[in-house]
């Protein structure tokens, strides 16, 4: 499939509408998963705020999980050692399983299941990923996927705003930077992987108003700075947030290209921001005449690891 | 006082014994705190995995708070504005309020409270925010302590190491980049912003083994490679994540500076690697001919937001 068409599907995916079945009382709620899927979850942490939710992208889980614990183990192939490791230890605990995948180890692992479409390449499933999550914690009417789908469709036939900040990022040389804002910090980290992913370019992410306690102090001086181009997640849901922007690209007299993202509900406005990036990354391995599917030094690595 | 003579405050810190007491039990643990207020929070959720921890660096509190919770505010001056809020939010749902600061607002809120020394910039007090969570979550002993006080008083007469690290970045004009592994991630984040704050140089932290699921991509590539110099943990503590470091580098041919902590228990460990940044940071600075002190710019910054 072309990479173009991978992203496109991502409108389909906010119509997912499998959920998992929660039959006993729990505590708590840890996520494990890597790259894609590991954004999945951070974004569901972020956005459900009811229980305490732990996202763990690393081989082993926290002393904590026990059996008043929902654990859930996504990834994409199935295959990832990092999750199969975690998912191992959990099912140990008799923490109740529920798992995400198309196939491979976790897929035959103990638990209950949601499979999901194979044939993408696993950065273009982060809406398989993501909303069986939603769907059980925190579901969503009809009417709000349905806006979410014409939004992204919207998008997908005019995306010549996200061409134009590629060619800004591929004519200057920058490096780019990402700040995010809550409950969008996972989305702007997102960027960046796609970036890295789809552009092979190296990227930063941070969030406000965190990165007013440090990141700040260097925006004043000139160290470098140029080198750089910065974009900030302009939601203006947090007063306090929007000052925060305005006055550091102020004081630093740094310019921020602001996104703004569309969309009535909490849902529409994650999608819109999380496409936004999609096209951005796919637009500047353009510019950079490379192809955007391909990852294959990740590929590679994954291949080294697996003989030793 | 000289900031040289701040860092050299770490080691005492280390022996602070100031702890809650915790008279009832808790299903949670919440922490607010920005800067290195929350990066005391964050190495304690590395470190601390019998409940859910959850760090805030924000203005609000999740969902979840209720009078299960245990909440702790950290703020090295009291008035941290995002902290305020997320603790007078605790306080309405009847959290365990802990509380730990020199003074300001924060002192006069209701909640217990563990008082420590004035006078120090808020991002060297970094031992002060740690140790009571640590003493009353996971206690270590006296001798524990002594060896990291000896260990950082050893690199308080001979840093030579961070001092040619800092010339390397300096005389090559690189961006840093720290990678790191658990359970120091926080660490490599906590390098990142000593370098934003007292060398004012723009630097970005990630970890192993997420990393290699995203930041890899770039790597292999040259795109603007040659402006970073990377560094990474190398603590061997997870021989997969030792594995990945090595293969990393060799596949995309990128030199990955090893830092190996020293010491022999996590504690140790730990403050070694934290204290490394320190001067690391240090020295950049005056390599940079610039006062590793002056973060007035932060300064300017909350001053215009007092205004609105």
């Amino acid at each position: 499939m072309e990479f173009i068409d991978e992203l496109r599907k991502l409108k389909e995916q906010v119509k997912f509408s499998a959920r998992f079945e929660l039959d006993k009382d729990y505590d708590n709620i840890v996520i494990a998963g890597m790259g894609g899927s590991g954004i999945a979850g951070k974004i569901f942490q972020e956005i459900y705020t009811k229980k305490p939710v732990t996202v763990i992208d690393d081989y082993h889980i926290p002393e904590f999980v026990n059996e008043k614990t929902v654990f859930i183990g996504m990834s994409y192939s199935g295959n990832t050692e990092e999750t199969i490791s975690a998912t191992n230890e959990a099912i140990k605990k008799g923490a109740m399983i529920l798992l995400v995948t198309t196939g491979g180890k976790l897929s035959k692992m103990e638990g209950q299941k949601i499979a999901i479409p194979a044939g993408l390449q696993p950065r273009s499933s982060l809406g398989y990923m993501l909303l069986p999550l939603i769907n059980t914690f925190m579901p969503q009417g009809d009417d709000v996927r349905e806006r979410t789908y014409k939004a992204l469709e919207k998008m997908d036939s005019d995306n010549r705003n996200m061409k134009e900040m590629a060619e800004l990022i591929h004519d200057g040389d920058k490096i780019p930077v990402i700040y995010g804002c809550s409950p969008y910090r996972p989305v702007a980290y997102r960027w960046k992987t796609q970036l890295n992913e789809n552009s092979k370019v190296l990227a930063y992410s941070s969030y406000f108003p965190e990165l007013n306690h440090n990141d700040t102090a260097p925006l004043r001086d000139t160290y470098r700075k140029q080198e750089f181009i910065f974009f900030t997640f302009y939601t203006q849901s947090e007063p306090r947030v929007t000052k925060r922007i305005d006055v550091t690209s102020d004081l630093t007299d740094t310019k921020f290209i602001r996104i703004k993202p569309e969309g009535e509900s909490l849902f529409e406005k994650l999608f819109y921001l999380i496409h936004y990036g999609d096209y951005l990354s796919y637009h500047l391995a353009i510019e950079r005449k490379l192809d955007p599917s391909d990852v294959s030094i990740i590929e590679k690595l994954k291949h080294r690891l697996e003989q030793n």
